[in-house]
């Protein structure tokens, strides 16, 4: 896991919390799809079809990913930088963390 | 579902015949870190960690990806050419699923 | 041309202001390896060899756009935040640069 | 540059030979969108902005990278099968490329 500075927005909740519902719906079912590929695998489905599922998985993550960093940046970032609290650790977190999906 | 030319190599087998229960693992694997994902997400935990593991898995899948492709381009397309049943197809067919990876 | 907020840092300049040679540099190179490419064209260099330096090409240009991001969130983003000026609006356009970085 | 198997296709020309002017054509064009800008980071133009023409240039380089990759299969990957004339490194290599492309 990251070392990261995990002090999130000001009710000490990360930044996805109104969001919480939402993302782990998304998740749930990236997870069924992830299971479907499975599926198509163990029946042999030809590769083309295989592939193209697992390339819709890959942008549904990434969507989970930006609207996580989206809250991150509106509630967790914002905070540190109006509060004044370790603003410039956190910023390059976010960089970091940007720099990992852009290369994944 | 890709509307696909559908004849896989000569054993009428998908490409990755010889490596099914490999991509299976790997996709067990991934099937197990989006469920982790979820937990974290459940605990509240910092938008940062969760986006490394979203990141990881991307990775993951990118990789299970190049190794289908990999072996759908050994088998399906080999046979496709050197059998010269609809080559120019299964040329255009993994070239769009090469667009797709590239920009998922 | 994206519309944007265009209030910079607090002095009116954009975030890069104090990395702008580099900025330069650096894409100065990328223009002359896009050249690069061109004469391995022009002398029918090898695909392959051709799709290396495209990569090549797409890597350094991913690093100039993300060292520009991390600029334009200490600085631009940082201010509109610290002030108040609008920040919800330079927060979402930041994402929105993110997501077409990430699709890109 | 990448140790390549450098047989092109049955005419001793690379798999792009019949595009060559188009390829040089949207490689002329990245390159004058790369001066652009530069030229936009020359006069302070606003982050977004720049981030925005960056990707667009990189997408754009995406499309060539495809547009070869294509060619590529069609010509000498498919040549090296018809003909038995390395085929296995031929798409081996071919694999590698695409790996790269979809890393960067």
């Amino acid at each position: 896991m990251t070392e990261s500075t995990d002090t999130p927005g000001t009710d000490g909740k990360p930044g996805y919390a109104a969001d919480k519902a939402a993302v782990r719906t998304r998740l749930r079912r990236v997870e069924g799809q992830v299971r479907g590929i499975q599926r198509m695998v163990e029946e042999d489905t030809y590769c083309i079809d295989v592939l193209t599922q697992i390339s819709a998985v890959n942008r549904a993550l990434e969507s989970v990913a930006l609207a996580l960093l989206d809250d991150h940046l509106h509630h967790c970032v914002s905070h540190a930088i109006s509060s004044g609290d370790n603003a410039d650790e956190k910023l390059d977190e976010a960089t970091a963390a940007i720099r990992r999906l852009v290369r994944s």
